[in-house]
């Protein structure tokens, strides 16, 4: 059996991670998360790929190209969760196995963060454990990409 | 007269169509629908150029010189339906004729996708016959650009 | 192959075309429309009946011998669009194809209209776009019916 | 100046009247308000012409022929108030000057009663005083009609 | 004591019982099924009369003529069940016991399906059992006359 | 039996009748209008006393003093139609026959304007009519007052 | 064919049948009702056991047994009908044919009854006969079981 | 440092893992996962304490007794998530950080499984990933510990 | 006149007073409060019993005793209070004078405390005072079993 | 320790308490409540001014004061409960404990009177025991100031 | 050109300001910043009249007044923003131009105070500066006099 | 102290002022905006630099270099004022002073344009004065960031 292939995505101002608002989002720059993520996915033989963007777009075209580069994604839309039809469409037509996660926990934020447009389509959503959410969350991509 | 010039939009993902999900948006490609249009529209005495992008703003970007180069617009959204408010001041300030269009039948699918911030603002609306939607939404547009 | 054949409804209200508010439902009368869509279905080698009621049993009771008549139907259901099941009920007991219909754009109006009680369940949506619609959605209908 | 004419249109159960629920609706018969209607309109110099059905299509068909015999519509819709858009086409087509009206207070009834479909495009309502109502309503239509 | 008398009345497209979607609605016929609440009614003592119309108005117009000639109504109002306040009014004004009943489970279908117009003015529903809901509804209303 | 008595309320605003925005409330004074409710009165034999106030807490001083002083009332309680509990609890404490009159239409105004904290607790209503409102609220107020 | 075996489960409060409020419940004790099924299901060669608590966990546990005993259930939720969804749960998981039953017409109380978290799991509803809604019930299930 | 004490608490139905509806949450029964849980803990140097019940009380006791034998909680609510009030309360009082665990994705079921009572007040969330997302949370409820 | 009983019910949780979240609901504990209220009550000629139990079933068990042994149920129905409309309809059969209590001002914590399922069939609450709630609350029973 | 000074307040039409609707409302007058609630204070060592009006503003003036001439506000706002940003924002402003009060059971009446403007800024609540509501809530909140 | 005439209206409990939340609106008093505005005003040329009323009643014989005496009115309704129907009307009846003010960010704030039934009748607003939230309305309303 | 500086944001569609909709959005270009923005600044002390894109990506680039480079920012968030979660967490994690701004009253607009994602993280808000909002958000953001 070949290495899975992840694409991890990272939504609007995740790019920020580390610099600002340590309380809430940690103190590892997005670099690190990123590093960490490789190192996690080549200990368990999968090659893991990383791409952030505050362009909605920019991330829609990174998910149509995944179907030939990647088995699974693992996103974390950020601000466009609750918001973008079109990520959530993209993800649709990738029809790859997606795994949701977060940093915070958005259900003890403002009410219009409850509500998240990809959760439905995903396999599963992981958050609340800030930079530890994101190796859980590939922790659970590759169980079930194996599985 | 001069001969009608349309610009047919086509919003994020439509330039998969043909390589995923057939079942829901049938198998012909993006450019074959536009090549269609396109012979469609010269058949008609009517010129017609086509503009796919994921990015929201590069949509509105290509709206805004809409008025210098075109009669009417010919749009599928796609996910931009139910959010762009942006989308929809673009075509507000364009004041040219819209016609939207839909591959599926938005109606017929998630809750959510039964609201378009574009309709009211539409002359109007065809959806649910796929790449024909488009042809039956060209005729409706050179119509009405003729009455 | 037989020649398809198409049952038009139109709804309450729609026999009044082209005496009372022209500048909303334009100056064609019913009798023009179906005499101009039973001229497209033969010059498409298909049979089009056409059935206008102001009373909804009465398209209920048509609708219920379509099934032996008609291999789809083409429905504009007027104010009954937005309110009765029971004429969705029939629909979907006959289970043929349906095209829905609107002179206007029932996006642009009041509130309420922009709930169908008959979306959902049909293949596509014309709207918008006056007597042209009725055209276009045959030309949709014998599509289907061919596709 | 002709004298004004004037169609009473009385909604669903409204035959009804004087036979049953008196405590709610009052003893007095529909033949006998007619016939009080027509007093009071012949005393104002105008004609009523009085029409009840149980029939929503029976009621748009006798509106549709309204605007060559009529000058302006007295109605009560009766339970059609709440639930009929194909009425409220059919008056707003006949574009007479409506007054709506009822027996009962709609207000101090079930939640539902509290929304009409009509009154947002008829002059002005009457409604709680059982009988009487169809006076005053009848008084108030043709003071608008000489208005 | 007199025999008891049912009205059992059907509402729209109940006519086509047997006919189409018999995995839905069964296999028997409405004539068998009229035929089969006169036996139950007979062998226990008790008029049944049935009738069925896919006109609003025309169940209006029966349940009036109700108080002279039955003791309860059984009643499937069919689609009507969630939009016809006047059918609700006209079983008001009939002040006889009313028993609500249903073939599908209609609290498994759409949502709008799950408000009725009908059920809080009923002495009570029974809806789930195919033809059989009308066996159990006809037991439950005779008991209840007996009562 | 006594002459009739009652009072006659006009809310926030109404003094200003006849000066402005004509074409939405008419070109008669208040105390014109005052003038001919009490004419109108006297004709019939009851007695009639006007008050108006732009403040809630006038309104219900003269409310609580009314059931020495009158036999129902007759109010438009204007803007405080939509908003005022305290004005609805004079009027139940009170417990004097209350008659609602608008001059404008207030369910062709905003959506707000629809729903009253006083028409369920009131014996009818009367909108739409502009002066001619207080005249036929008067006569069916004074009916009741009768019957 | 082996005896059917059904599992008659009452809900909180359902233990003081008889007792209290015989008005709204009938005056016949949860033991009689329990014989009566009994006696009704040994004539129809069906097996009945019934069980009755206030625990929603006791109920839970033994609908988790009942799939080793019982081949449907019949079902009188009580107040945990609108807002237990670990007893759906159960339900969901035992995967046997379901009836729900009430002795009140639970559509004709507060606005909060009208939602049932059973019903759509349901094979169907009987509701409003008193201790006859069971025995109808139980008469539905056993012809369910039979089907 | 002790060892951290982590108290795993089952809602309703959750005794069932492995033996019914094996598709949606997998085949290992609950003591299966509860072992892998309890080796997982001794290999981080953690005890593991487990306890299912299908009583809310049952869990509130349970949860009141943690404060002096654990240092953090990992709960899967069941069907609790949605409803129990109760449940959050004792959480709350507890004030000990708390995972909240879903095996199935919560999102992608019914609507009222959308909202959860737990979700704001816990560290974080993990669903969707079957027995896998014990797992997952235990990792990341040891880290909250240790961090 | 015999000495007034009082049942005493304290929900979910509230066997915690006094150890956790002082600041919220005060250092006393159950006990104290328990006993404080049993000497007002003897001091005031009633008997004062006290319940309490973290199980909804429990809490009903006790109040279907209580007509025997009771003339008027306090209640803090804790979480109860906004999800459980079984323990409603205990208290509903109970047919006895309920006064609800709570320690902490509801309205001012979630919205999803502001909504009882208790309140609208009790004679009054009394919220906001911590343990002197309880005090106030005896005070109003005892005064309205004497009024 | 000064005597503590309150304020009490009285809304919209409680100067009527005696005179009207004493089944809902009791049989003592205001001046009675009042001076049995200065008899209290005295009793208690405080000194209690009272206030009533029906005009919001009189009642906001006299908030503004209280500063000034009270330690605590004892108020029953009537029907500006439900309606008053203003008085809110009065107390508020005047930053001193507030006891909300009301003679009725708010929740067993009209919906709209289940949502309080003044509860979430209140330190406790007091509603349904009649004047007695006066006097616990007097004692609540004199027991706060002590506290 | 005449100098510009300006009515200031200060809504209820902004007589306060500068003596009670100063961390909330400042420092100042009203009459300080009434004398700043005049200020502003006469250098450019305007003439500024104030006034402040915790009555809405008396806000609106102010309005009443102004269509004599001002060219534009500069309004901070204070809590009658969200509340005040009978405002909206005096304001709309006065039919001048309309800047709406706010010293605190209402946005920030209770759900409830982020709907104005101001807002959409004036000219613009400014709402979160401070006492400078006035000046700058000042500005705005002279250049919208002078435009 | 150093010279303030200060980042001026313009949103989608803005770049099109003075060319399309001078009715409603002014005769102004943006660059002449953003001239006398600058020429404002320079006389208050303080530096301006201005930004437009229609890209809501281009939108968080630049927001994220503003706090090396700006001590306020001044926003005209157009259509993504309604949608943008990821431009509010942009904003929050800028963490720098914002104020919204508004050309056209959005309040008076489509019901959609009330809601603004931006307001309340915003220390106040300007709408409706065309081109002189920008010039009243501008004094206000600098009396901001000396304040």
């Amino acid at each position: 059996m070949n290495a899975a292939r992840v694409l991890v995505l990272h939504g609007p101002n995740l790019n920020l991670l580390g610099q600002r608002e340590p309380g809430l989002y940690g103190r590892h720059s997005l670099a690190e998360i990123d590093a960490a993520l490789q190192t996690q996915g080549s200990q368990a033989g999968a090659q893991v790929q990383c791409f952030q963007s505050n362009h909605e777009g920019a991330l829609i075209d990174r998910i149509q190209r995944a179907p030939d580069q990647a088995d699974g994604i693992l996103i974390n839309p950020g601000g466009f969760t609750h918001t973008s039809v079109a990520l959530r469409d993209a993800l649709l037509a990738a029809a790859l196995p997606v795994v949701e996660v977060h940093l915070s926990n958005v259900f003890a934020r403002e009410e219009f963060r409850r509500r998240s447009l990809i959760s439905d389509i995903a396999a599963g959503v992981v958050c609340g454990f800030g930079p530890q959410s994101y190796r859980l969350a590939l922790e659970a991509l590759l169980a079930h990409l194996r599985g």
